[in-house]
């Protein structure tokens, strides 16, 4: 295609692309946008080397005119400008995410790249929110998606836009050395049977916090959980001993950080009997076990019965902080499985989650296009049966409008000739499509959404921090009234055109469509 | 999790992991193993690196003991053992496609790794195998899908294991250089709307194929869409200037590689006409057109409509290769598309399919598990309330027994220690968990499933290339019988236990499941 322009005499032509999606994922009304941060990193590394040449040379049909290759390999994105939202913000079907201006042929040779850097950055980032939300405020959310990725590199990207969605660490320890993203994880079912009973033990002691004596945790474990079988109404004998040296194994390893995995055999009649008596056993020695992990089975009951036997413990012994322990759930969960164990009332603390959560498995994809606009100063249409999919033609500039509560009411796209609306000023706002649509609006705040992210061969705006993109996150659907947010049909929010911007699509539109005929 | 295993003194464990998974995917009754390739690339790469050691030493708790990291350091998959089944074979639940045997804390440390190279390349040549056996033997398959893969290298194995799976070539050029395979693709919309109309042409004339005189392409290809106006009762006004000139350009372009795009404005009145119009003006050239991309509307009316066309200008003008220009088609095509269409009848000869090929949106994970089933010669079990989630204890190999018509019959897992099955004669086959399910099978050809492919720091069988890789998944596919294949309600292929193992199983579960107490 690039060489059909380039034989086509269209090197010096000059287009504006929008990028943009149709539709929100998942049945919401709201989508994340991410992946600015790659695209401009892509575009401060574009170029096609030798080896791109001498591949394309051979891969291209032989009647391909040399001078094209010469012209390949000296193309720059110096002449390119991109327009964009700020990572991080709530945006809406069909307001571009970013604006392409430049050569043709380069703004073209970007389309695959960046629509790739922006789809799943930002369905991931959705996808992330949502979870968040549906979790509430106070959930602590870990991804643990890297197994089930689209390879390593998928496995990446979910770890750094699930965290800048709203997660608050991730297993993949790589995303945390290259993203600095808090790493979180527990250990494996398998830790556990790799002990198959005490005298596995090679390590049995561990020094008292404070005192730095050193004790027998095993002597101690066993004692302690003799005690709370009974406490517990569980027989001993039916609780591992393979899982409670494993147990005793890595709370002499991580003191400090005792988290055990409790239903590699019974939840019940071992798992949280063996971890109770461990975990004591530490708070003898002076120190705080963090919780347990449960990675099957009915994870509301199991969450209310460890509530129950941490209370239990709490108050027998009287240690206030045991009944807080951290209980963490991790087995194939959802948005929905979250929702449906809020209502059935959990006390849980954590989600580990993983396919779901980076397979984005109730819409796997955001379906993001790259679609011209403008060439050389005039505008271009793309027509098609489906509504939904015609093309909003020439140059915009896009607004959102917020009311007197401090919320954003509504998305306004312009053309770039027309001047922004004004705080205060009644402004006339037009469904884009069904002509008896439109609302007036006098805005208390208008934001412009774009800015210029990419000119003159350079990035010409701070790279935010990774923390600072997911905090914008949390802001940007702060202003978003919560009948949007809703799982259960949410109300759309609006994005529409100015008059200026309706008339112009529909005599392009009008100028362009066939007229039928029946027969 | 390593370091726990460490301070407890199990440095010198050896352990053996099976990597499986225990359903197939997309509701079908088979899976294609892939992957493995990669897997071995990364153990000849696998090690900790300064940088991981540095990140790891500030991550860690400070408790860490400083020896530890210098363990890490030195670590090394010199002493890993992997068996696997040959990569691109049919595969099944439950049956190991690796076995990793080796010290406890390397093995363990492998986990994620291989199961994010396994799960992602397993599913996407799986899901590809689908779609060539949906589409049958003769259609083209072109991956389309790297804008809506989990970012750039997502995309990657995306073409890479389409490709394994049975696809013809990728619209990523990069796949293409890097794992050699054929690139394919077509323009995009935006090389139609770049054109407004026939000033835009700046190059109008092409070189006869033969005689080498250089003819107006642009008064040719008018003329054409004259004539053919009559011939297919079209009206010539109502066809789009731009998307003829756009055609043109490209014919200049590509003459021996014509294919063009003609739902840009309407694929009746105004893609077709200018399709023809300009490929007949290339025949007189001396040149043949491909055909043509269809990429909006109803896929089996249109093809069907624009195979009428092609006939009735192939009879009209004495050209019969017009009649068999190639139809490509490629909307949001999945498994159930290519289905319905081939219900309805039409006459696409190619697909491109994207973003349900990548995503794998009827599935998008497979859940390869990676379970620890022995550790220093003693067999580990993972009990679960769900019997699908209980682990096949200790070293098996895994055997296909084969029938007389030469059908796959049966896979067959023993414990290591049993000897293989042998050809004519009788072996009692068990289902693994229920008691009553048992066959015996006399096979007329056993295959050993397990190679070993990576011993004493080494890769130590030939590494297939992708093309042999590639036909592996057909003539593998070809050994199972049609009825495991179909689309609706497949007949699930029985993968059993040897006797042996059966005991072996149930023993080890009753010595480790508590005894209920009802109350």
């Amino acid at each position: 295609m690039a060489y059909a322009y380039w034989k086509s005499g269209k090197i010096a032509d000059n287009a504006v692309f929008d990028l943009y999606f149709r539709k929100n994922p998942f049945q919401g009304e709201f989508t994340i946008f991410a992946g600015l941060e790659e695209c401009l990193k892509f575009l401060e590394n574009f170029q096609y080397s030798d080896s791109d040449i001498e591949y394309l040379r051979k891969t291209l049909p032989p009647t391909i005119e040399a001078e094209f290759y010469t012209f390949l390999r000296q193309l720059t994105v110096k002449d390119v400008t991109v327009y964009a939202i700020d990572e991080g913000s709530v945006v809406f079907p069909r307001v571009p995410l970013l604006r392409v201006e430049g050569p043709l042929i380069v703004v073209q040779l970007l389309e695959t790249t960046l629509l790739t850097l922006v789809n799943y950055a930002s369905l991931m980032a959705t996808n992330a929110a949502r979870y968040r939300m549906a979790a509430g405020r106070h959930i602590q959310l870990l991804e643990f998606g890297l197994r089930r990725a689209q390879g390593p590199d998928g496995g990446l990207s979910a770890s750094k836009y699930s965290y800048v969605g709203g997660f608050d660490g991730t297993s993949n320890v790589l995303a945390g050395k290259l993203f600095n993203i808090p790493v979180k994880g527990t250990h494996a079912h398998s830790y556990v049977t790799s002990f198959l009973d005490m005298s596995e033990l090679r390590t049995k002691t561990l020094a008292h916090r404070e005192t730095g004596q050193e004790h027998d945790v095993l002597a101690l474990s066993s004692a302690w959980r003799k005690r709370l079988a009974l406490l517990l109404e569980t027989l001993e004998n039916e609780a591992s001993d393979g899982e409670m040296a494993a147990m005793i194994s890595f709370a002499i390893a991580f003191p400090e950080g005792f988290m055990a995995l409790v239903d590699t055999y019974d939840v019940k009649r071992s798992g949280l009997l063996n971890f109770c008596a461990v975990a004591l056993s530490l708070n003898d020695l002076g120190y705080r076990a963090i919780g347990i992990r449960i990675d099957s089975g009915d994870l509301a009951y199991l969450s209310n019965k460890a509530r129950e036997t941490f209370a239990k413990v709490a108050q027998t012994y009287n240690i206030p902080w045991f009944e807080k322990l951290s209980i963490v759930a991790s087995n194939d969960i959802n948005e929905e499985t979250i929702l449906s164990l809020n209502e059935q009332g959990h006390k849980i603390d954590c989600f580990g989650i993983g396919t779901h959560l980076v397979t984005c498995q109730r819409q796997p994809a955001l379906g993001c296009v790259y679609k011209m606009v403008e060439i050389n100063g005039q505008p271009r249409i793309k027509l098609s049966q489906d509504v939904a999919k015609v093309t909003m033609p020439g140059r915009k500039d896009a607004y959102r409008l917020f009311g007197a509560d401090g919320h954003a009411l509504i998305d306004l796209l312009q053309r770039s000739v027309e001047s922004a609306p004004k705080v205060g000023e009644k402004v006339l706002c037009r469904h884009p499509f069904q002509e008896s649509k439109r609302a007036y609006v006098i805005p208390t705040r208008v934001e412009p959404l774009y800015k210029v992210y990419w000119q003159g061969g350079q990035v010409c705006q701070p790279i935010p921090a990774l923390d600072e993109v997911r905090a914008r996150v949390q802001s940007s659907l702060h202003t978003l009234r919560q009948d949007h947010k809703r799982n259960l049909n949410p109300t759309p929010y609006k994005v529409s055109v100015s008059v200026d911007l309706y008339s112009f699509i529909h005599e392009l539109w009008l100028q362009n469509a066939p007229i039928g005929e029946l027969s």
